[in-house]
C-alpha cells in the first residue's frame, strides 16, 4: 500500500509498505478524511520526537473498517468512524489510574505517526478497535469530523484542565485550531468574559463567532497589561495555553488571580525550563494552579464530541479553511501547513 | 505595652506601644504560649515581605481571651484560644472563592507580624474572632498547641494539595517542621511508600516516627536518582516540597509520574523563576499538576486539627525540641531560630 | 413604611412596619424590582416554613441602597444592587466549609421572608453588605435582573450538583423558571442530549429556546420509557430535578447511568420520604450519586452570574411572561402566582 | 476438577467440571487461599443475584498462576497473584468514564461466583490478567491478603465515598469485616472523632483497634441520639454505611451535617425503597451526599492497597478469626460463615 511518510527529520515522501496485519482486538481502517496536524511538522521539521524512518504520518482521520480482530464485538467492515490521536491502552496502570493518554509511559497513548505508522496511508492500524473507535454520527460532515481527532478533544482537554466554571473570566492563549476549539469550549462550559489572544484575521473572526467576548493582540503591547486593564486589575480566573512558547507561563501566571487555575495544551518544543514567575506565584503559595495535559482519546470521548457537532451545539466548519480531495493530495495539505499561510486555520483531504 | 519587634530589616528589639483597640468583630488575646517560624526570620535578615519598623513580630500562639467586640457571640474574656496565622476577610470576594487565605489579596490572608503586630506582644489583635478563633480543647498541651497555628496546618495543606490518596507513593521534601507534618499528613491520609528527604539526625529521627518509609539523603547523592531507584523507575504518585529553593521544583517534577500532583507549602524567597523541566513536564502535556498554597487558616480549620491532637491522631511533642519560660525569653527563641542549631526543630515560648 | 405580608397561613396583604435599622455591618436598600417565587406561595399557603406573623414576603429583588453600616466598604447610597434570595454569614462554621447557604443551621442562608422582612416593603434590610449585594451592571434589565436573585443561581446550581460535563445527556425534570434556568445551565456547560420534561406551550417553547433537544411530556406516558426510548436503553449521566414530588427521585434514579449523578434543586413540601429505588440503585452499589442543595447565594455568585447576562451568554427576557408597573401591584403579582395560569412563567413587578 | 457450588437456591455441594479454558488476554490461578464471603451467602440463601445452578462459588482468594494466554506480558505461570473480586473489562464505556466496576452493565465488573464459576475450584478463570491481577508482595501473609479481594477495598471505598478529609467526624455503621476496613480506612485518611456502630464484643474490639474512639450499640437506643448527643447537636461531617438494611439511610441522613456525606458500600438485599427522610434532607436542599457504590477492582487498585499491608500501615490480622487448612475445608468455612456464630469476623481457608 502507498503512505505519505516522514523519511528522516527534515525530509517526506510516497512510500510503499505492507498493510497493517490486525490483531484479535484490532482493526484495519482506511482513511475517508484526514486532516495534517501542526505536530506533523514538528515531526518532520523539527525532529520534536526524535528520528524516525519511513514512518507513514498523519494522526487526525475519519475513516472504514475493512477488518475487524476475532475478539472486537462492537464494530465490523464497512463502519465508518471517527479515530482519535490518541488510542489507549486501556487497562494499562497509566489507565487504571485515570490518565489513559500515558498508558505505557507519559504520552506513550499517541500511537500514530510516533510509535507507529499514522493515518496518511492507504490503510492503517488502530489498536483495541472497541475501545477507541467510535461510529460517525449521521448527519456529520466527514471533513468536519476529522476535527474531533485531536482539535477538538485537544482544546475543550485545555478548558477541562483549566476547570473553567459559570461566569468565570477566561483567557485562551493562541487561536490556531486548537485555541479555537478551547474558546468554543470555554464558552460552552460557562465562561463570562473570555479574551482571546492572536491577531490573525480570519482566527479572530472564528474566535469572536465561538464566543470570545475580547481580542488581545500581542502586537498592541503586552498581553499582560491589556488583560489587566481590561479586568480592572484584578485578573482572570482561567488560563488556556494553546499557544506560545516556553515563555507564555509566565504571563499566564502573572494574569491569573489566586486560587484560579491554567491549562496547558500547548506542545512545547524547545527550551530547557518553563518558567514560573516566584513572586506572581506568591512565593510558592498564591494557590495559582498549573496543570498542563494530552488529550484524552478513545472511543467514550469519541461519542461524546461528536454528540456536540451532530446537535449543532459546536460547529466545525470555521476551522477549515482548505480542503482537497483525493488521497494524493494528503502533500499538498501538508505543505500548506508547513508554510502556514496567514489566511489557514487547518486544511482537510477528503479522498474520492 | 510591651512587645518584640522588628525595627528595621535586619534589627529586632524590645518595643513598647498601645494595646491594641478591639472592633465590635475582634477580640483582644494575651499570649500563653508562642512560637517563632522561619518566616520570622526571612521577614527581619532576609526582608521578605519588605521593610518594616517598629512592627511586633510573631504569628503562632495560643492565648486568653481578654476583650471582645460587641458583635462578637461565641468568645468571652478568659477563654483559652488558638489563634491561627491566617485570619481571613470571610466576607471577601476571595474567601466567597473558597480562596479565604487570598482574602484582601494574594496571601494578604496572612496579617500577623504582616500587616499588623503580631503575636509577640502582651497582647495582640485578632479580626473576626468569631470566624478566626477556636476554643483549645480541654487536655491539649497549650506549648504544643502553638503548632497548630502554623506548623500543622501548612505542612497538611501540603498533603491536601498533593492529593494524596491511599496507597499513593509520596516525596517530601523537607523535613523541618513544616515538612515533618507533611510526612505526619501523609501517613495520616493514607500513604504508602513514604520518602522523606533530609538529613538532620533528629528530624530523620522524627520524619520515621511520623510515618516516613525511607529517608532520602541529599548528601548520598541525587535525590531524584535515589528515589527513582526505590521506586524501580516509576516515580512517585505525589510530591510534597516543604524545603529547597526555586530549583527544587525541577526535582518534584522529574520523579512525579504522570497524572501526579505536587503541593508546595515552601517559602520561596528568592529567584526570579521556579523552573518547570519542560521534557520532564511531558513538553507541556504530561498531567503533572502543580499546586502551591498558604495554609487555610480560621476557626474551622483549627479546631479540626486541634481535634486530631486530642485524640491522640497526631502528636506534637516531637517538633518541641526547645522550651523557654516567661514573656522574656520571647527574645532566645527568635535567637535560637535565627542561628538554627543542628539539633533544632521548633522552639516554643510558655509564659508564667 | 408599608409592606406585603404573611399575616398568617394562608392570609396576606399589607401593613404598616417601623423601616428595619441598619448594623454597621448592613444595609437598607429600597427595591427597584421585586418578583415574586414560588416559596413565597409555600410560605402562605402550605405553611412550609411554618407559621409566621405579619412577616414582609419576597426574596428576589434588585434595589437601590439608601443606607449602609459604618463598617460597609464598598457600597453607598444610591448603588444599583442585585440583591440574592441566599445572604449568607460569611464567618459562619458552615461557610468556612464550604455551604455559606447553610450558615447558621441548615437552609438558614435564607433569611428574606424566613427569618426576617422580606423584600416587598419600601425599604428591606441586608445583612453583610460587603459580602452579599452586587452592583447592577450597565445596561441589565432591572426586571430581568430579579431573576438573578433565585432563579439562575438555583437552576444552575442544579447543573452544578448533578456536574454536568462536555458531550453528557442529561434530563431536566421541571420546566418552570427554575427548571428552564437548568435547562439554560445544562447547554451552557456543555450537555448533548437535553432532555426537557414538561407539557406547557409556553414552557415548551422556552426550553427549546435554552438549548433542549428533546421535550418529554408526561402525559404521554412513563417519562422513565420516553427517555430510556430516546438513549437506546443507556439512560443519561446527569438529571436535575427542578421539579416533582417525593416520587420524582425514583424515576431520575432509574433513567441515570451507573457513575451518574442527580442534582436536585427542587423544594419537596411535603411527604415522609424521598424513594430511591433500591434495585435500580444496585443495591446500594450502582455509583449513582444523589445530591441536592440550595443555591449558593453572595455577591461573588450574583457578579458572575449577572455578567453572563450583561453579556448576552444568558437571554432572560423568556421568563418574564408577566410585567407589571408600580408597588402596589406586588399584590397582582402574588395573586398570579397563586392562581398560575397556564401561560405563566415568571410575574415581575418593576416599581416607578 | 472439583469445585464447592452453589447447585441452586438454598443448596451448595462439591461438584466436578472442566477446567477453565484461557483466552489470549487470560489467566487460569489455582488458588492458595481463599475466604467466603457474606454475598456467598446472600447468593446462595437468599437468592440475592437470581438463581444459578452449578456455579463454583467465592470471589476472595489469593492464588498461583498456572497458564497465561499468548497476549498476556506482565505475568506468568508460578506468579502468586491477589485476585480482586472485580474483575473490569477496562476497555468498556463505563471504566472510560471510570466507572469500571460497572464495565458491561450496572455491577458487571463481579463476575467470579456471578456470571461465571468463582474461585473455590481446583483453578479458576480471571479474564484480562495484565489489567486485573497484582503481585503479591514478599512478606505478606497468604491468609491475611485474602482480605485485599474484597473486605479491603470494598471498606476502604466506603470511606472515599464519604469523602472523609483531616479532622471530620465519622460514623460508620455496621462491624463487620467490611465495616472495620471503614474504620480503618477512616482513621488511616484522617477522621477525627471515628463513631463505629455495632455491638459484637470481638468486633467492638477490633474498632477500637483500627481507630474507632466511640462505640455506639443499637442495644443502648437510638443510634442517631447517642451520635447527636456526643457531638453536642452538630451531627457528623461523613457516614460510611457498611451495614444495616434499607432503613439505615434514614439515621445516616439524620445524623449527617448540611454538606456532609454518606458513603454507603452495604448490599441491600431486600425492600423496595430507601428512604431519605425528607425534612431531615433539608426538604431537597440540605447538601447531603449520598453515594454508593461497587468497590474498584483491577490491578492498580489491589497492589496500592497491597503496599498498605506490606508496610504494617494495615494489619489484617484482627479480621481472621477463624483459619481452615486443605481445599477440603471451604465447605466448613462456607457453613461456618452461615451460620455466623458470634466470635466470627472473617474465615479463611489455606491450601496445602
Amino acid at each position: 500500500m502507498k503512505g505519505f511518510a516522514m523519511l528522516c527529520i527534515g525530509k517526506v515522501g510516497w512510500i510503499e509498505k505492507e498493510r497493517p496485519a490486525c490483531g484479535p482486538l484490532d482493526a484495519i481502517v482506511r482513511p475517508l478524511a484526514i486532516a495534517p496536524c501542526t505536530s506533523d511538522i514538528h515531526t518532520v521539521w523539527e525532529g520534536a520526537i526524535g528520528d524516525r524512518h519511513n514512518m507513514i504520518l498523519g494522526h487526525e482521520a475519519v475513516g472504514e473498517v475493512v477488518e475487524t480482530g476475532a475478539l472486537v464485538r462492537d464494530f465490523k467492515p464497512g463502519d465508518r468512524v471517527i479515530v482519535p490521536a490518541i488510542t489507549p491502552d486501556w487497562n494499562a496502570p497509566e489507565s487504571q489510574r485515570g490518565y489513559s493518554m500515558h498508558s505505557g509511559g507519559m504520552l506513550a497513548g499517541w500511537k500514530f505517526s510516533n510509535f507507529k505508522d499514522g493515518v496518511f496511508g492507504e490503510y492503517f492500524h488502530v489498536n483495541d478497535a472497541d475501545g477507541n473507535l467510535a461510529l460517525l454520527p449521521e448527519g456529520v460532515d466527514i471533513a468536519e469530523a476529522t476535527m474531533l481527532s485531536d482539535m477538538v478533544p485537544t482544546g475543550f482537554h485545555g478548558v477541562e484542565l483549566a476547570d473553567v466554571q459559570f461566569g468565570d473570566d477566561v483567557v485562551v492563549i493562541g487561536i490556531g485550531p486548537v485555541g479555537l476549539m478551547a474558546v468554543a469550549g470555554a464558552a460552552l462550559r460557562g465562561a463570562a468574559n473570555l479574551f482571546a489572544v492572536g491577531s490573525r484575521p480570519n482566527c479572530v473572526a472564528a474566535a469572536r463567532g465561538y464566543g470570545a467576548t475580547d481580542i488581545i493582540n500581542y502586537r498592541d503591547g503586552s498581553i499582560v497589561e491589556q488583560v489587566m486593564e481590561k479586568t480592572h486589575g484584578r485578573g482572570v480566573d482561567r488560563v488556556v495555553i494553546a499557544g506560545g512558547d516556553v515563555n507564555t507561563m509566565r504571563e499566564a501566571v502573572i494574569m491569573l488571580k489566586p486560587g484560579g487555575c491554567i491549562g496547558n495544551v500547548n506542545y512545547l518544543g524547545s527550551g530547557d525550563s518553563i518558567g514560573i514567575p516566584r513572586i506572581d506565584w506568591g512565593c510558592g503559595m498564591g494557590h495559582k494552579t498549573i496543570r498542563g495535559g494530552l488529550m484524552p482519546g478513545g472511543r467514550v470521548r469519541m461519542e461524546k464530541l461528536a454528540e456536540l457537532v451532530r446537535l449543532g451545539r459546536l460547529d466545525l466548519a470555521p476551522l477549515l479553511t482548505h480542503r482537497f480531495t483525493g488521497f494524493d493530495k494528503i502533500e499538498d495539505a501538508l505543505t500548506l501547513m508547513h508554510e502556514k499561510p496567514r489566511d489557514l486555520i487547518k486544511p482537510v483531504v477528503v479522498m474520492e
